[in-house]
This record gives structure tokens, sequence and C-alpha cells, in this order.
């Protein structure tokens, strides 16, 4: 067993902490609640970076950066923003420290108070609405599709490393367009390129779908999201974007001239993913061995470890080695050959397996003898001997087949996780025996679901594009309900 | 003239903020300090982190992430750091927002504040050297090559987009050794790269140097530096690479068993540039009609713009450049075709002109009777007329020669624009009448280079590490000097 790994089946948030730190993808700080993402978990989040910026720039966005700091009063001006975000922030009020009279260090210097407090974003609404107001005059200047790659702080009382803490990383996309129209479009196409991110990259199944009014996004005329299932049976919602109506620029009086020359306030929408997604990657997929990553988000796709028993043998493998790097290479692989001698082949292979690197080859003296290479596979554990001649190209279709290997297994999981509840009592016996997510009829209002949170910790995690079940009535207060909605308990 | 910018002769200072507007690189925000990165210029400071990021992973480093704040008290543990730094920063004291008891707005809510302040980072030395005492046991954990991309604050009084901002962006270097020469090593191995980053990407040649001991960052032991000369004759610092010795090592207590199993404080060094490079770009290269960008670093390397009176004409020619746009792209250049229809060619020109736009193609209807492009240079403004038949590959060659132009050219101005003083009244009189870098002998002190800085506002900018001058007698004070050393005026 690698590294003292707890069991999933033992306890499964000590398992993720666990693995978290031990395949050191990031720790927590000397700052309550702020992380230290550490360089294996920090590649790991570039080759998403990458990915998902190659997909915002294929759909016509630009990056831009938007101040840190938000003057407080900006906090004001929209209604609902300001209860969902203003409440539990960092917020600066001093601009200059100065040494402690008594001679201990230093301390605020009161001389140094700010006019007006400072916020640190915790999400960047405002102050791009109020520089779009300068942007925007005419018709012609929209639309404006722009995205930022940030950190963002929110208070947050009780943090886990990725899933919840006060410093994250992630990007925020703000778009301004001219008509409303236009604006649910763009917010439908990225809540698509995220579910494509998703399934494709991360291989993690999630469900597109729409928020009830309750989870909405403080602002939003209609936030949708995606959302992914962990092996624990708890739902993690995945990315969200919104449709965010006239609401912010008429807080921020961004009008444009429109083709008519007539004024009208400007259509908006907000999306964003997070830091968090690397949470939701090692819970999808790991296992008691260690993370289990998919190939086109594994910073080291194959591992070669060579076995020798003295130093003629070790130049012979690395000689072969030396010829099928390469190969791999010029496929576009990522290959790392671990010739550290301080460690055992056996010690690799755990440490390698606790990485999640997707395959392992080995090489010893019979191997060079009869030209092969030991292939295992960190998916499915498996290892089988394969010629080495042609190994560069079995590796490139294997990477494939890993890749979708672990979304259909996370998918076939999934799948057999959503269940129908058509009464209120097996709507909780379900949830306490089975977890997952549970189709279930709902009544629309706000006062229901409240309810239901309250007494099984059951949220809305979203009504789905595709819901299809017609109407029927509420588990939960008998009233009449338009269609089935999927609740889970979610982290 | 494009855009009314102000001419460099009548006003250098207004003719860099004009331009920094105008071309939409970046703009001030509701934030006092704080700018806006508009997506044209953050397109140009991506390529720049991009290459800067290429070079850093070539060389073994590998990126992490670490937390925004940085509690008080770890400011004071390093002496000269604490001076340096924790002054002018940006403080949180609480971590909640209430609504104000008069229903106006928010207020901070004064429950909630923080047991201990945090700073929001200038420099990360200290949250990193507080981290790495876990992360380092023995010389086995030895060397860590850490980088980090962040946003850093240092409350400036005087802020000027890009050179001088209040929050800015950066990579920071921390690496940590098990020897002091490797330490050394390192930092001048970073040095080098700065200086092949500044010239073969940016092409501004740069004066490698090592700072005097006013100059140097503050914990540091020893800071070297790579030196730009701007068309002004003020010279801007665009990176530097510190020596740290075991001084944050000592502070946060950071020790290693080394191979004779002996406990020894770790080796340090940090190092960074950042979007002030941006604005280095702008004041090195660019003239009175608006940008010039080195191709290496342009979002847009060509832009094709069509000549045509009507309809047919348009398509004939949009048929053509259909043609030559996968072949420019082919050879890996970044090609727009402007063919928006409310704007005249006239209006094209300038605009490119002014976002500095390296190669310029225009095609009218005699261009496709002769089968021939008009090709326009950037930097030299000239332009030809050229058969259309080959023109990827002119375009491929031009786009060297240019970036290769651009560095000459500056060079040459550097070069022309350094020069010896031997006497107190020869430093003053070729300070106000030209400019430039000044070399002249200094008796070492800190006492003179700050009188030196009074009298005239010029600064010691590096000790060159070329410099073969030999011993002399100093300009100000007579006493004797070691060697000569750069001064002049900085930004």
């Amino acid at each position: 067993m690698a590294k003292e790994i707890t069991p999933r089946a033992e306890n499964y948030s000590q398992w993720y902490l666990d693995l978290v730190n031990k395949a050191e993808l990031a720790e927590n700080s000397a700052v309550r609640g702020c992380m230290v993402i550490k360089p294996y978990g920090y590649a790991i989040w570039e080759k998403m970076q990458a990915q998902l910026d190659r997909m915002f720039k294929e759909t016509g966005h630009v990056n831009a950066y938007f101040p840190l700091f938000i003057p407080k009063s900006f906090f004001s001006r929209e209604a609902a923003h300001v209860e969902g975000f203003a409440k539990e922030c960092a917020v600066v009020t001093h601009y200059r420290l100065r040494n402690d009279p008594d001679g201990k260090g230093v301390v605020v210097d009161p001389e140094a108070k700010l006019e007006e407090e400072l916020i640190i974003r915790p999400t960047s609404e405002t102050i791009i609405w109020n520089t779009y107001r300068n942007w925007i005059h005419s018709h012609r200047d929209l639309p404006i599709l722009i995205n930022q790659w940030a950190n963002v702080v929110r208070w947050e009382m009780r943090t886990r490393l990725f899933l919840r803490t006060a410093e994250f990383l992630w990007q925020e996309g703000h778009t301004a367009h001219a008509t409303k129209e236009e604006a649910i479009e763009e917010t439908l196409k990225i809540v698509n390129l995220y579910a494509d991110f998703a399934e494709n990259f991360m291989g993690i199944p999630v469900i597109k779908g729409i928020k009830s009014e309750n989870e909405r996004f403080a602002g939003a005329e209609d936030t949708y999201c995606i959302e992914g299932l962990m092996q624990d049976g708890k739902a993690l919602q995945c990315g969200t974007s919104h449709f965010l109506g006239q609401n912010f620029a008429k807080a921020f009086d961004v009008m444009f001239s429109n083709r008519d020359g007539m004024l009208e306030h400007v259509w908006a929408t907000s999306w964003g993913v997070s830091t968090r997604l690397m949470g939701a990657l090692v819970m999808a997929h790991s296992d008691d061995n260690g993370l289990v990553l998919p190939p086109n988000l594994a910073p080291i796709q194959v591992v070669i470890v060579p076995i020798y028993k003295n130093q003629e043998e070790f130049n012979r493998i690395s000689a072969r080695v030396a010829e099928i790097i390469p190969r791999l290479k010029a496929r576009g692989i990522t290959v790392k050959f671990d010739d550290n001698d301080n460690r055992k082949p056996g010690w690799k292979f755990a440490e390698y397996e606790l990485k999640g690197v997707p395959v392992r080859l080995a090489m010893g003296p019979r191997d060079l003898e009869n030209d092969t290479v030991e292939v295992a596979r960190r998916d499915t554990l498996t290892k089988q001997s394969l010629p080495a001649e042609n190994i560069d190209e079995v590796v490139e279709s294997l990477l494939k087949e890993i890749q979708e290997n672990i979304f259909k297994k996370a998918k076939a999981f999934r799948d057999e996780n959503i269940r129908k509840a058509d009464t209120w009592d097996e709507f909780k016996t379900l949830l306490e025996e089975k977890g997952g997510f549970i189709s279930a009829h709902w009544d629309g209002t706000t006062e229901t679901e409240i309810k239901i949170k309250e007494e099984t910790k059951a949220t809305i995690r979203c009504i789905p594009f595709d819901e299809k079940s017609g109407t029927g009535v509420c588990i939960y207060s008998g009233k009449p309900s338009q269609r089935r909605v999927l609740f889970a308990i979610a982290y």
C-alpha cells in the first residue's frame, strides 16, 4: 500500500486529504483557509488552464486583467449581489505598517487608514461592469467577450483543500451583448464548453442543467451548471454559467445605442470554473493506491522504470530506453525515465501509482533478451509484456483507451447512481442508504426546497436540460410539480 | 497622425501615456494605482509569459502557487526585508461586512476583526520560506527550483501605467540550494536568462551587472540585474535576480542535513520580472505613429488589408487572400485579414501602425492583375510591391529581419548613449544635456551614492559584469575607486 493512504471504505474524507497531501497536490498554509498548490498539483492545474484557454479562444474570447481590489461601495449597487458576496470577504482598511513603538515588530499605522475600504474580489462583476461603462457606447462596441484568470477570496469558515478555500484560483468570463437572445446563447455555449471539457479532458461525466432560484448566483437571472458525482455518492458543482440579464448594466449605468439609435442597457453573462476542479478530479477517479489521472491532464503520461542488478545491465537498458523515448515524444507523449539509483523499482512503482501516471513501462534484462517491455495501466492496475519494437504506437493508443475507460467507468457509476423517488420516505431512504442523485418531483417553491435541505441536507443540484419526465406531485408538499429535478447531498 | 498621440519630442511622458491608452494596452481603474490590462495589452503579456515560462521549464524550474496573504509577523523575521517591504502595503484587518444600521449600503463589521492582520504579498519570500521549512530536511530534498506567476501589491504613492502600479503581475522564482556556490550559479543563470529574453524576444539590449549595496533587494546579499535604456535617455531596470545567502533560511529556521550528516541553513535565491516589462517594450521601440512590436511578441504579426471599390473587387481579393493565409499560418505566422467594410483602408493603416503590427500586406485590383502584394514594414515605415507567389516565404524572413532590426536599432541607440565622465562637472553636464548611461568612477560608499542622487537624481544602475576599466578616482569625492560604474536617471 502506497504511503499510508486511508482506504476509501474506511473514511472517504480522510482518504481525500491523504491523497491530496501524499500525492503532493496541495497543503494547508500558515494562513487560515489558504492553500499552497504544490508543483505536481499545479502542473495538473496548468494543463486544465491551457486546455480551457484554448477552448475560450477558439470560441472568440480574449483575456484581460482587472484589479484585485473592489471599492466597498461597488457592492451595494446590485441588491442581490451584495447579499451573496459582500459579507464574508477580506477587507483592506489600511495601506501602511510602522515600527511598533514598543520595539516589537510592526503594527498597522493608524494614520494610514483608507477613506473607503477595499474588498479583495470574491468575483469581479462589479469592477468589470464599472469599467465596461467607459468601453461600451454603441452596438458596434458589442459583444465584449472577455475572460480573466485570477485569484479570488471568499472568507469561508470551514475549508477543505481545493474544494473550499478562502483564496482560490479560477477563470471568470464576463461578456456584454446587445440582445437578451445573444447573452442567453453565450451562457449556453459556455455551459456546453464546460461539459465538453469535464467529460473529454477530465473524464468526468456531468449533468447540464439550470439552478433553482434559491441556488442561483447572487445577481443572476438564471444560472446554468454542470454537476458531477463523486465516488462517495455526493454531488459536486463543477462549473457555472450565469445569464445576468441587465442587472449589472443597470447597477453600473452601462448603456449603448442600438441599431435604431435608441439607448438600451447592455445584457450580460458571467461564468467560471476554479481550482475546485482539482478536487473533482481526485474524487471522481482515484483509488486506494492513489491518484488516477486521465492522460489528457497527466503531467507525466508515461514513466519508464529500469530493473537492473548491476551497472552493466543498467547501461544496456538505458541505451534501449534512449531509443524509445524520442519515438514516444515524437507522438506528443510526455515521458519520464526514472533512472534514480537511490530507489528500488518497487518503491518507484508505488510512487507513480500514487501520482496517477497513466502508463508505466518497466524494462529488465529479460526484456532486453526478448525485445519486450512490461506495460502497466494505472486505471485497471493490469500489466502485460509487449514487443518493444512498436511500443510508441501501442502506448499512444493505450493512452486514448485509458482516457476513454476512465470516463466510461465514471459514467457507469454515475448512471447507476441516479435513482427516482416518488415518495418522501423513499427519498429519505435512498438518500441515506445509497446517496447519489435522486430524481424527484418538486413543487417549485424555495420554501419546500429549504425544508428538504433542513431535513436531509440534500439540495436541488439542477433541473436537467434533458429532463422530460412531465408533471407529477411534489415528494415533500404533495403539491403539483412541473417536472422532476435532481437532488443530492453536495460538496 | 494616428489618434492624436502627443509627439515624443513634445512630451515624452505624455506620449507614453497616450500610446498605452490609444493602443489599448491598459488604463487606470476605479481603484487608485491599480490598472486594467486590456485585451491587446494582455495578449502581449501572455506572449511574454509563455516564452519566459518555457525558458524557466527548460532550465529545470517548476511552477507552484503560494497564498496571497502573509501574516504580519512574518515580515518582522528578516530585519532588512521588513524595512524594504512591510511599510507601504495593503493590510487586511477584517473578514466581514454587514448592512449599515443606517440602511446605506454596507460597513465593516467591527466584530469581524482578525487576530493578526494579513498583508497582501508585496513579494513572497517570507511565506515561501515558512513553507520550505516543512519541505526541506535533507540534501536529497534540494535543490528546490520553484517559480510562481502571481499578482503582488505595493502601495505606491505616484503610479504610472505598467511602470509603477499598486497591483502588478509578475513571476517570482524562489530556489533553495545546499551550497552557496550553487545558489550563486542559479542567480547568475537567471540574470543571463532574463538578458536572453530581453534581447532576443523583446528586442531590448540590456546591461547585466550587480547592484550597489544601496540599491540591493531588501534581504539579499547581492542583487544582479538587467538594465535597459529608454528613448528619452532614462534607464529602466528590467529584471532582478537575488542571491539571498542564508538570510531567509535563518529567519524561518530552514535547515537540512548535508552529505556529512551535519545540519546547515539552506541557501536561497529569488528573481522576478513583471508587467513593468510592458512599459519597457513600449518605451524602447515605439514612435510617434504608435507601437512598434518585435514580431516575437506581436499578438498579430501580419495584417492583410483589402483595397477595393466594389463587392466584385472585394470578392476577388478575398479569394486570393484565402489562398495566402493558410501558407502564412503553416509557417507559424499569426495573421489577421481585416475585411471590415465599415472602415476605409487609410483608417486601418493608421490603426495597425498604432497597434504595432510588424507587417502589413495590402492588396488591390492592380495587385491582382500583376499578382503582387504591397508589403509594409512597421519598424522602418517603408513599403514595396512584391510577387504574391512566394509571399509567405518573404514574410517569414521579413519578420526575422524586423526582429533583428528592432534590436539593432535599440542597441545602436543604447551604445551611443553610454558616455564616460571623469569629472563632477562633466558628469552633471552629460546628465543634463544628453542623459543616457554615464560610466564614472565611484568610491564605493553609500554616502557618496546618496549625495550624487540628491544633487542630480542619478542612481547607480549597476556595476556591469564586463566592466574592465580598472581603478581611478571618484568623480564626486575624489577618493580612490576600484572601477567605473553606470549611472543614469531611472524610471
